[in-house]
């Protein structure tokens, strides 16, 4: 009898197939931008990106030259002061924005409370039966405490409701939606233009938490009329743990744009230290305080790693990647062991795979121990971000063949 | 007749008394801590701290090791995710707070708006008539912003108030109270013990932004009964450009402590990733989203500069260095051409000096043209921040010099 423990054979066909899909691969040259080992197997990209190799040579400068050097003169000599609007213009394109519509700083969270409250400001006061706040009962949880803070500080009802129910739960209550365009459990994409359009038909704003979307996929925010939206920097996009987030007003609001949050920075002009609030003109005005200049430009030397990258081809690599993984499961997992909770039609997934393991906590841990990292959603989910910049085919063959090797070892529970 | 632009010549007593007074100095040692020239006279560490010469090394190990090689596993192994918590335990006995009471992160904005809004809601639902937000009115615009903000949010009518009548416009519609402990223009500093007491005796809550104290002086928060309070790291914490700001729950009311921007960090069990919300105990509840974990350890590091490092000896160096400053600016400086607007009283002096002088936006100019380092808060002040880990007496008499040579070289206006 063959010992179970035996690493598990690559299927040659597989290991070929690999092969020629990494050869093929435009965005291959990209793993080297990052500070990623040769037989790293990196899949948890979509929690915490990889380091793109430029930044730590970036932010010495940011703190030997700039702070330690020109202190209080970098506010104004090495673009400080303007770094929160310059960042988001970088990240616009790979969204579908415009240039000066999106600002960077502060959490998600925190952005979530401007975005979900700046969108309450923007509703018709003529409209008051117009007031129940919608929210995606899927989403990552901070969104829905956010959202239940707002509603609860505004006295209009929360309305929790799953993506796949929201067009026939929207009507003339309607007022403001927030959607995450990517589930983080399942992995499944949800239709932003169809669901935004839907919301509009109902007369209600669409707010989005692209977290899971930004640098994964193209969002297209101006093409499909998206209200507000908020998103995530050190996942795909690769800014280090916890960098700032993003806010994206429409052009169409930035006029009416109401800070829940107006700090100073948001101010027309901050150093008139002037008592009265004068809200500062476009994506500036989404500001508060004094930006974390060192995560800041840590995010903006990650986004060099964009230089001259498709959103479309990512995309398109994204899908092959997370095709190809999956029928790698289905060739070295055991059927009755994992099952895949990411939808398998393209215009469904997002870049990631769930599956569904009763032993996941083992297994994941057995995973990383042998160098290919995914992560544990409590209690039985295996989550494998595919981040098409530094991810290839082989990594996606190994992983697979891996997890069949591990889910051999670790008895099935029950 | 003597040329006017000549460099004015050291006044021996003051050289030889700042000579004396360094030598003497028990915190001169510090100054190597940071990265500062021989030459350097940086007077503006009230506004960005010098780097502590340790931080470049620690964020490179952070971000090159933490990030670049353990990557998602940081989040546990490195300490990471329990960073915001550790860090305010580092802050506490700066500011007289025991441990696990401070939490660290956003910016002071954002904390103003925890504070303000927690202190609303810990107000006694039997007293509604107790409806005043008094707001300081000549504290730094960003908490007045905010104030006006919380005013709106929850229709309390905001009362602005000069910290010095305050104790006459307390009364039985005094609900919350915020003050900042320094005033930012002129370098005053209020009286936190008797104004906390009176609002008490008033029935309010007393809530404290720390920006110009914390690191400065001692303030005693746990000792004085201050019910909530807020603080910058980047001034005299020297924690970097933009890092994270602090907040602070009195040990009596962190079980009912009610924040507003409840994000999924501040939850009892954050990776059960529940759909209800169950605020974590402690000061954790004062979390929001994900921690700006390169800015967070950056100011962790910082922090170092202050171990053996005595509150008190750095108060009585700084009333020292700015008293003897100012009998420098009295000895050098044309007496028609500034005036100072910092108290002459100890008991009500920050660790600022702030003069007045018309031609302020030149002068400062100049100044900084010749290697002193102060700012300028338009329209017509010169401040001069007097940070006692590295600054030092001949510091302070070069200061004085330089600005008097500077005003004999710009003509008076009008």
């Amino acid at each position: 009898m063959s010992d179970p423990r035996a690493a598990v054979p690559a299927v040659p066909v597989l290991a070929a197939r690999a092969a020629e899909l990494d050869a093929a691969d435009e965005l291959a040259s990209c793993r080297k931008l990052f500070a990623l080992e040769p037989d790293a197997v990196y899949l948890d990209g979509n929690s915490l990106g990889a380091l793109p190799r430029n930044v730590p040579e970036r932010v010495q400068d940011v703190i030997t030259r700039q702070w330690g050097e020109l202190r209080i003169r970098s506010w104004d000599e090495s673009g400080w002061w303007t770094a929160p609007e310059r960042i988001g213009d970088r990240i616009a394109p790979l969204v579908g924005a415009g240039q000066g519509r999106i600002v960077v700083g502060d959490s998600t969270s925190v952005n979530v409370f401007k975005a979900l409250m700046g969108a309450v400001r923007l509703l018709d006061p003529a409209d008051p039966a117009r007031d129940e706040i919608v929210v995606d009962a899927t989403t990552f949880p901070t969104d829905g405490y956010i959202a239940r803070s707002v509603a609860r500080m505004t006295g209009m009802p929360l309305v929790p409701v799953d993506p796949a129910e929201l067009p026939g739960s929207l009507g003339p209550r309607t007022a403001v939606v927030l959607v995450n365009h990517v589930d983080f459990r399942t992995g499944r994409l949800h239709d932003l233009p169809g669901l935004t359009a839907a919301v509009h038909e109902a007369g209600g704003l669409a707010v989005w938490d692209l977290c899971h979307s930004a640098g994964a996929l193209p969002v297209g925010l101006d093409e499909h009329g998206v209200d507000l939206a908020v998103g995530c920097t050190y996942k795909f996009l690769n800014g280090g743990p916890g960098s700032p987030a993003f806010l994206y007003v429409a052009e169409r609001h930035q006029e009416r744009f109401d800070s829940p949050l107006p700090g100073w920075n948001s101010h027309a002009d901050p150093f008139a230290m002037a008592q009265d609030f004068t809200a500062a003109e476009g994506a500036v005005r989404g500001r508060v305080g004094t930006p974390d200049i060192l995560s800041m430009l840590a995010l903006e030397a990650a986004l060099d790693v964009w230089d001259g990258v498709s959103i479309d081809a990512v995309r398109a690599k994204s899908l092959a990647l997370t095709d190809f993984f999956l029928e790698c499961v289905t060739a070295y997992a055991p059927a009755d062991r994992v099952s895949s909770t990411t939808p398998a039609a393209h215009a469904e997934r997002g870049s990631q795979v769930a599956l569904r393991c009763a032993e996941a906590p083992a297994v994941m841990a057995a995973l990383i121990e042998r160098g290919v990292v995914g992560d544990l959603r409590r209690p039985d989910v295996l989550r494998f971000g595919f981040t098409p910049l530094y991810v290839g085919f082989a990594d996606a063959e190994r992983a697979a063949r891996t997890l069949g090797e591990v889910l051999r070892e670790i008895p099935a529970a029950g």
